[in-house]
């Protein structure tokens, strides 16, 4: 099977300074001098090759950097712009859209608005999948190129190159971090190379549950609130709550809530956290008004200006931003060379120059042989538990003919559930036989049902309505007639 | 004038196969090891050229494989995804349109909503057309498709290539056979090559009178309900129709109802239909809900699963279906190993790079110098008759600026006109002179009249909307006064 | 700074010449015998470029013709056929899309309902822009078009080639005279080559005031109304009105009001006006229905068919049109060796062709160094007159994020600006000082004022509304106390 790319996840460390040290190689051969950043000219490498772009939500931006990084290789584009009015609305399926795709690309290009889409895509081809959007889940290539970004920026300060100077960057996200989906992938990200995480959300739109909990569980990643911070660090703190990753990546991996994280952390880290004064980079973000409820709304967005950034402590600070931008970055600090989001956003060439050369293996050993393995044990029955999250791919009725459900056992205690597709987590509160049809709603003994037969429900409602009964009490006289 | 490909019929049978002859080249060097269906990399065989896929309805599969077959031959693409929105929305009539691609691009690939669009367009432009649907009317590169996965099917059956192997075949066309325009024209296709046809529609959805008057009238193609498959056939029979095909093909060709078929049959042929117990293919189709009339629902939709598979009868039955699918396959009959709906799709790419091929005369003879000739005489003015189809090229507001109706005349003795556009067929009840703008209901006398002095009408009514005057009729008296 | 074709004023007459020599040469190159208009096969010229095709309006012609050159050129293409649903739906801005895009492609196309649009493109990139509309503002590609096809047509009888043809040319321009972008590129291009524009408008459908505005002040070109024609003129005229450009620039330069143009014609310009009894060429126009205003309606269109051509006048006429048509061109000329209208869409492919080249360079000495200086001196102020063009890209909200206005003075005397982006005049009223905040309605003294404290008012409302008050009047009390 061929590597997708429809998680950050789906990358190594390792791996992803691989695809980066590619896009180098790229930017050294064809960018012209004068403008590092920006790819010219073309090379032959996928000549033989087609890239597949199909877009159920529209786009300029990335579906044309994806198109630009595979002429640039050499290769051919075909392109599904407006993917929403053709076949999907004669009732395609994801699925069968793929499985037809395969045979006219190489490599297919998806943006979609069910959440986990590209995931389900991914499953049902031979050839690789990019994830360029699936509503507000992921983008991971987007993450790749913030990522790329900050290495080449901090790595110019620093005179080196490489992801290690990701590790301890003071990164501040702004803005809506609920329902942007580049920030969610991208805090996964600088968790796993040691940056810290200083969210400054706009009222309201703070990082969902289930991100901060993945943050937690999967990276390590706990915040220290404002307080805390106060009394540590000697300075006054650009965000309510720090992110940190401690360097003993096991030793909170079970913790369920996140409490005393200060006291975990090693002197090093302790003395370093008191050190933050300076923001390394600002990470701005549109609100996503087209996935906001009916009648949301959002007040007092933070935005960054001339004047915001005369602050001292701001003046090596790096302006970054996904774009397009409404009102959170002012257009007065274009011309400042601390903003790099045109920069950012010309680097998506050669990053996915990269990719795409990677996941068609035309570039040898940039990949290992397989994707990394989750840690977590799978759960899957056709009945039970179904995912909570609204807009996830298993719960639009097209895909719902041939997609079962999927979860990660994330808490095997608590018997939390992650969702394979969407990532949403969600507790099982009754456990079940397949074959006898009888529920209970102690869950602790769940590990004592075989997997075969093992069928969760949220709650005894679910389960009732699936046909399943509570298994009889045993009354205290019939217990001790026993 | 080049070639271009708007119905099934513009090919000969030897062609056809030619053009398979010439994808079945392209797999041998193109595919990779494992799946011999996809084409794959590029050859330079068409890189001086530049295909247009001008779409007035949406498509995925059909648009992006025809991008596909060029870009596998190093040509280039130019498209209009979405043709509604643009120059037609502005009043461009199709004649218009193409004298200006002409000159953009070498071939030009069109899928419109007015029935009998496409043979519009090549009528009026001096490169060659592809017709990539109009309307419910063809679709014959998808029946290419649809023939060359029968031939490599039962070819691989009888370890033999070559359209022969069609012929004898049992296909069952299922589903909408009303308003599927890919099931009209591979109707026609397997008559040309002898297949049996054994329609099983939805209730409602058989085919069009036109469908099977043109499947009589042009290919001899005739059925025998299922009262008489019945007192001939040892087995059950999975439809209640069954279309044959005599191999005299002029023996019937007058014939204006369909009676004694069998009686006509030969020793071997009735021999033949006696042995029928297995159904070679299943070609399964989609309700076409777009093009059913509002308030127009069905119910009872036919639908292949993998119980219905179990049938001994069915076990060696391929399963196609043109795609997308809704609910009439079953996703659990998806790994078996007789379903090649996928394959089928696979094989749209070398079919159209080798029908483009031909076309653009890439390739050596491969097509005669010219098209197949019609037996039919043609009738053509400025008034009387228009077309009883309101779907029709003819009868659209935009197109009437310069599009006079063209009629083949199908039936010489009771004067039946086939629109030479969208095939629709109506008698003529009415025949008038030009020059005197006198009408008779006599039409039996029609080829008194001169031809260009020839005017038909529908019926009275138009005739004398139209400003014409019913002839006098001569009187008892004055007859005998003479 | 790379040189961008926003207006057909970007180029001068000898680079115009210079561009069309260079389709002649592609022609020359790659035409077939037989079709002298028509660009094939591919040659490799930009084999290292990409284009991009930005729409947010729908064109397939345009759109078309343009990726089809950069394809004849070996180049690549990136296209959005549909910018309005994507970007620029999340608000993005003009200025925003092109600083992203110049990181994907080495030329950008773009349409735009914004008057100005191309023009902000193009002061915030670096690499080349080409308008391809603007609201009902220019589509100066088109006019290099009309141009070339006039050229070759004329060049063709005289037995030679050169824009030299283009001079004493009548052009007869016929229908939508106000809305149409295509022809008010077309009069001044006409007026710059010395050719006499006869205007044949629809009823109420004449130039608007600031294209006669402009005809006179940039290009002399000033109109004889009918009487002074029917006067000077020995044959029936077919225009109410004829523009002339006098052949020394500047001795009409400062003229307020279009009086006794006959007066200034030289002697030699006075016998060819009586001697214009033939039309050199009909250039007919659509009625552009999108931008009417709602209510609007138009009737007695003009329009030409084989009738109106009989007419011995017209007898060496040619007959062009942008395309698409609707009513004012009968299809029954299509034929006629007069219309040359699909031609003229043929020579879209070599003139872009060369356009492209000429703008990336890959053809040396095509174009001079810098763009055409302005001859009007700049004023800009963010406070002050706003564009009274309601379409105007500066009256955008989204735009007025960044977009400061910014004006050409070009009548100093009455104080008339003419807006840099849309080309509007207006007329001045109050003058006022920004370090004061003072104005007068005194405007004659405006050049008192250093430039950089003056700010100019459309009328004192506006001022008064911007927090400028009006200087006291000194009272002669006041006055005799000094």
């Amino acid at each position: 099977m061929p590597r997708s790319f429809v998680s950050i996840d789906e990358l190594t460390n390792d791996e992803i300074e691989a695809v980066f040290q590619l896009a180098d190689r790229f930017l050294d051969e064809m960018a012209t001098s004068g403008k590092p950043f920006r790819i010219q000219g073309r090379c032959e490498l996928a000549q033989e090759h087609i890239l597949a772009t199909i877009f159920h939500e529209p786009s300029t931006r990335t579906r044309l950097s994806f198109e630009t990084a595979m002429l640039r290789m050499g290769g051919n584009i075909i392109s599904c712009a407006d993917a929403r009015s053709s076949s999907s609305s004669k009732g395609e399926t994801i699925a069968d859209a793929v499985r037809v795709l395969e045979n006219y690309a190489d490599v297919i290009v998806i943006r979609h608005p069910f959440e986990g889409a590209a995931r389900v895509a991914s499953e049902y081809t031979d050839v690789p999948v990019i994830n360029a959007g699936d509503g507000s889940h992921e983008h991971p290539t987007q993450t790749l190129c913030d990522l790329y970004t900050l290495r080449v920026a901090r790595g110019d300060q620093q005179g080196k190159r490489g992801a290690e100077v990701l590790k301890d960057l003071n990164v501040v996200l702004r803005g809506d971090l609920q329902h942007g989906r580049t920030v969610h992938s991208l805090a996964y990200a600088l968790a796993r190379f040691g940056a810290r995480i200083l969210p400054d959300p706009a009222p309201g739109c703070g990082f969902p549950d289930h991100v901060r909990r993945r943050l937690a569980r999967d990276y390590n990643c706990y915040p220290l609130n404002k307080k805390e911070i106060d009394e540590l660090s000697d300075a006054a703190f650009p965000a309510d709550v720090l992110y940190l990753t401690p360097e003993e990546p096991h030793q909170l991996a079970l913790m369920p809530d996140v409490v005393d994280v200060w006291l975990r952390l090693s002197k090093k880290q302790q003395k370093a956290v008191r050190g933050i004064k300076s923001v390394d980079a600002f990470y701005a973000t549109r609100l996503q008004l087209e996935r906001l409820e009916p009648g949301e709304d959002v007040a007092d967005y933070p935005a960054i200006d001339s004047e915001f950034l005369k602050q001292r402590r701001y003046r090596n600070s790096r302006v970054l931003h996904p774009l397009p931008r409404v009102d959170e970055l002012s257009y007065d600090i274009d011309r400042d060379k601390r903003s790099i989001y045109f920069e950012q956003a010309a680097y998506g060439v050669p990053v996915r120059m990269a990719l795409v050369a990677a996941l068609l293996e035309l570039e040898p050993s940039v990949l290992q042989n397989a994707s990394p393995a989750s840690s977590y044990a799978q759960y899957s029955h056709a009945n039970g538990v179904r995912c909570s999250n609204k807009r996830c791919v298993t719960r639009q009725e097209s895909e719902q003919r041939y997609l079962v459900s999927k979860y990660w056992i994330v808490d095997e205690r608590d018997l939390t559930l992650r969702c394979a597709y969407c990532d949403y987590e969600q507790e099982v509160l009754v456990v079940s036989r397949a074959s006898t049809h009888k529920y209970t709603t102690d869950v602790a003994h769940w590990r004592d049902i075989d997997s075969k037969d093992l069928v969760l429900f949220a709650d005894e409602h679910d389960a009732v309505e699936a046909g399943y009964q509570a298994k009889k009490r045993q009354t205290r006289s019939a217990r001790s007639a026993k």
